[in-house]
């Protein structure tokens, strides 16, 4: 049930393309695609890295949580997901030591990924979200 | 010369022992070690997770860099390292596309890796590091 690597981590920008002038031009790094996510008012680009992605989060809206995020702390590292096989045993554990989840249960995106974040305040200030893939077909 | 993995996400904390009952007792990571690096006043924790590792820094001084960096942001992310094959090649890369550098040129730890910050004015706020790892005997 311990993770077993950085799915992704996620970054916080203002705008994609000059975000990606450093990402992707100067760095090297290849962009997979960018898709919007109307529900969280986030565009995202998805940049593979090995085994993990860098993903890079521009707010659609004033009102979003990322924009919100971005006007208070300023760009930058938002968030680091790690992958778990079992995402229920994953939360149970982090419950059996105290640490404070965001999510009660797992969440369920349109691929099948099931997702929680755990609190920064139970984490150091950091934001973890935990991520369990879909199986394989 | 583009990145080939993360090589790690370092992470600031207040204290190691509050900080592994997260990663490691909760989270399930494996503590591989951890060293005390005078040089930058800080100890190290090691956890290794997939082809990546989570680093936890604690500063040993109130003087050091991560202890003024711990004062004025709190806890939490603080870089994250890309590995390259060639750490001249990307930093040339990077000073082409006007990315500007900390290290005019890489500086070198005892066991031979190579490394540079890219500046966060240059990077939306992320402190990026880059490693080109020693070539194994």
């Amino acid at each position: 049930m311990s993770p077993t690597q950085i799915n992704h981590v996620a970054i916080v920008v203002e705008d994609l393309p000059t975000a990606l002038h450093f990402w992707q031009d100067a760095l090297g790094l290849s962009l997979q695609r960018t898709e919007d996510n109307p529900g969280e008012a986030v565009r995202i680009a998805f940049l593979p890295l090995g085994e993990s992605e860098i993903e890079l989060l521009e707010p659609t809206t004033p009102e979003s949580g990322i924009a919100k995020y971005l006007a208070k702390r300023g760009p930058g590292m938002h968030h680091v997901c790690l992958q778990v096989d079992d995402i229920e045993a994953a939360m149970q554990r982090l419950r059996d030591h105290q640490i404070e989840l965001i999510n009660e249960s797992p969440r369920i995106r349109e691929d099948g990924t099931r997702y929680a974040f755990v609190h920064p305040r139970s984490a150091g200030g950091v934001m973890v979200e935990l991520y369990e893939l879909p199986a394989k077909a």
